[in-house]
């Protein structure tokens, strides 16, 4: 059987990181990077493949499985998910949670009309967190799910500081309130605060001569980022920030607590967790597993958008099927 | 729409426990019990329902969508499950690791030559731990994953201890060690050993006059069971067993550690985990929701038999995919 020929969308964090995960998925091919840049301009982290203009992505109809789409969420997939899911079966990690419905049912229309697969939010939140959310209320009925998020960077909360001014550098941690954390896993139903739930960790690098009071009241008070948390301001060097801060982790849990039993007697605790050195790296592993998913969905005939709900887990795995009963069931 | 119309097939533990599961999934209502007992000797925890013996089970047929085999594995399942596929869709927790390529075969014939469903090995381990061992190994192909059982009762250890001479009442638990966890939470990739990763906890009630050495000597020599495993003996009184060693807990976690970057550098880490008061319970509730599944699949004429890992796992919810994408995605 031929592998799995597959398109990388955007070169940024993501699409570098499916290209790093080639090496680890030996039944996918990558036929090229696909940029809005001028294709000399990318700089590959590997010649194994090369970059086009995405002017000629359409060339590639027929000679691609698979698109994975790289782009954000606020402006890129929005308008490149449903676009590209008239040519191609697509993967994205569209992320934007609100607008999740309106996303799948742009795509769904344009991946029905042409036939084609639209795996969209394939990442871990959503996605994994997603699916485990899915199952703790289905298998639990009487209780209650909490989500906590990080230790991680919020991409979004650091470009906040980032527009202050007098900020050079600046980076937001999100991290679990591990009180709330603990009364979670002990059963506890209450509905907890934002403020209860997550503290937000800044590192700032002030330009010179800055006052830092001012700068630290204009982060905390900052509605929607941060006045409804408790912030810790730290302020730091340039080079404490290039040497500790450059790396993207993130993680979290999803807690579903139930009660089962003739009078609800029984506590029960079910807990996905992830602790992620590369928070776009994980995010490219899953988007590369569930290319393959689309690919097989696709040689099945049933097309359409997609999400991690919909589609039978199996067809992440490269392996055949006795071999998934025999030594992972 | 109507409710989902399931029967219990066999009421111990996992029978009772699918009894009291049913005020918690309104969408789904019970037609009956059905026993190998005479069924004026079933003491039902309720009387909403009725008791039958299994030889009217065929009488029901075209008037249950789902029966739940509440069986054992060892001799009732691989039996009942082929059988009972013949008339009607069904749900199992057959757990016996090594025998389910051939069970999942057994019923898959049946099913399909009669049309109908059958959903086999759906509860934990089988069941959410498999998924989670699928799903960490596709989305993070190079790394290591482990499973972790217990602390929880081991129905068949406990029964080995009681078969000792001299011993009135046992049970014994199972138990992660910690040391290890921690390593493979770590990223540790070591194959360790079963002494390494689990020790056996028992609570041994001795008859009159019996010298606890020689039991002792017993148990921890016991191969199979226990010789390969740190085990440790506890006796205590009758009085002390009833009180606190009445419950079935157990849960365990399953870790998978793997690496992405360039050069591996990047440690990713998810997790699984379950802490449960009352392991038949849980499985019960499962089962109920792939009862829910089942009825789903066989609606859309996909027959055969089917596992965790082949089936869309939105149908286990009773939600709209609608409020499934809003909601929880």
């Amino acid at each position: 059987m031929g592998k799995i020929k597959i398109g990388i969308v955007g070169y940024g964090n993501l699409g570098r990181g499916v290209h790093k995960a080639l090496s680890q998925n030996p039944d996918i091919e990558c036929m090229g990077v696909f940029t809005r840049r001028s294709p000399e301009t990318v700089e590959l982290i590997h010649h194994d493949i090369k970059a086009y203009s995405m002017e000629e992505i359409l060339s590639f109809k027929g000679k691609i499985d698979v698109l994975i789409l790289c782009g954000g969420s606020a402006s890129d997939l929005p308008v490149m998910a449903p676009s590209l899911a008239c040519d191609f079966n697509i993967v994205d990690s569209f992320d934007n949670h609100s607008q999740i419905p309106k996303h799948f049912e742009n795509v769904d229309i344009n991946a029905r009309l042409n036939k084609t697969v639209a795996i969209i939010s394939a990442g871990w939140d959503p996605g994994l967190f997603s699916l485990n959310r899915l199952i703790g209320e289905s298998v639990l009925p009487n209780g209650t799910t909490n989500t906590f998020w990080g230790t991680g960077v919020s991409q979004g909360h650091s470009d906040a500081i980032r527009r202050l001014d007098g900020v050079k550098s600046a980076i937001q941690y999100t991290v679990p309130v591990e009180e709330t954390v603990k009364l979670v896993r002990s059963g506890s139903e209450k509905n907890f605060s934002p403020r209860e739930r997550h503290l937000r960790r800044c590192y700032v690098v002030l330009k010179e001569g800055v006052d830092g009071e001012k700068v630290k009241h204009a982060i905390v008070t900052m509605p929607a980022y941060f006045s409804d948390y408790d912030t810790e301001v730290n302020f730091i060097s340039q080079e404490e920030f290039n040497e500790n801060h450059q790396k993207m982790p993130h993680g979290g849990f999803v807690i579903r607590h139930g009660r089962t039993g003739e009078n609800e007697e029984n506590n029960q605790l079910l807990e996905f967790s992830l602790k992620l050195d590369s928070n776009p790296e994980f995010t490219s592993s899953i988007l590369l597993a569930f290319a393959r998913a689309a690919y097989r969905i696709s040689a099945l005939g049933d097309f359409g958008a997609k999400t991690i709900f919909d589609i039978p887990l199996s067809y992440l795995s490269p392996k055949k099927h006795e071999d998934l009963l025999k030594n992972l069931l």
